[in-house]
């Protein structure tokens, strides 16, 4: 049985959004599972010494182009949020309250957390998330009450603390087989590891 | 007349370095010049707040190994240098010295400075560079002369300037047609980009 594919991204990284719409495809061409795992970029920069992309002069008018550029070539519907970078504090609770129920709902959650924020709409506060699980039918109050659970916190505090561990320091970071790639322009490189086992 | 590709880098970033061993193949597979352009990431650092890729916890020991990896996808020779991060002023120097006589030898002159340090030796000082110059015929006292002149260090300045306020804020940056393209793993856009005419 091979590995699953580890899925890592923040629900406010644009390339991090790029790549979960082209992951689950790719795990599926080489019948691999994948995994997702969403991180908290700002308690990586804290360790890093980093900052959200749009923040940097210069780079951030080549990234905002690159995100729409990026986007057409993976036909790939794409909106900035229009408050960005967000926290995605409330967004990753969420996912870990429903991975707690039923992993399936929290891969589910992820995507359309990750569609509603980059086709321009809010998921920074509780009730936007809230909002948004309730479009596939998570029942909005259980969420809200769930993310507000101490185990639900602590959960979110741990995984991120270990994704950071295991060296998890960007948005897409995914792992194949024990080899890390950063980046939505590393998908090429990801296909190219799983048809070869690596080069 | 097709527009050439302009093609900046800086010769302590390994990602340049495979860059350069790509894109005069991808130029002249679509029948463009490509003009070579050495930029200081020490000042561009200045600008954007940013640190060589080596210097940031955790991303270090990712980069370290995806340099590794990419050269050997590339098939491209790669080894660090012992000393890096390292200046180059001195390497960047002597391409406009050259460049003021033949930009052909400048051409010539910073792959083989770029092959140099990443097969593992120095070219951070003066000397080093004339070393590797004398190497493919560039007589070393003419350019340990000429790198020290006021003009060379003006263009050097100038240069610099230029290229920032054109929005290259890293290693390697290629402009296809008023389109840019940062990253070594960009390549495959840039080639694309060629074929189609953008998307």
């Amino acid at each position: 049985m091979p590995q699953p594919i580890e899925f890592f991204f923040d629900f406010s990284s644009p390339y991090g959004y790029l790549a979960s719409r082209k992951i689950d495809a790719i795990g599926a061409k080489h019948g691999r599972e994948v995994v997702w795992r969403p991180v908290l970029l700002g308690a990586v920069f804290k360790v890093t010494g980093g900052q959200p992309l749009v923040q940097i002069p210069i780079k951030s008018d080549y990234v905002a182009r690159d995100f729409v550029r990026f986007a057409r070539l993976l036909g790939v519907d794409f909106k900035m949020p229009g408050n960005f970078p967000f926290s995605s504090i409330h967004a990753v609770r969420s996912f870990w309250w429903a991975d707690s129920q039923n992993p399936k709902l929290a891969h589910d959650l992820a995507q359309h957390l990750l569609n509603t924020a980059f086709s321009g709409k809010d998921i920074a506060s509780a009730q936007a998330v809230a909002t948004a699980a309730a479009e596939i039918g998570i029942d909005s109050a259980a969420l809200l009450a769930g993310i507000e659970s101490q185990e639900v916190k602590d959960r979110t505090r741990a995984e991120s603390d270990a994704a950071i561990a295991r060296g998890v320091f960007g948005s897409p970071y995914i792992v194949v087989d024990g080899e890390p790639f950063w980046g939505a322009d590393r998908l090429d490189q990801v296909e190219k590891w799983l048809e070869t086992g690596g080069w």
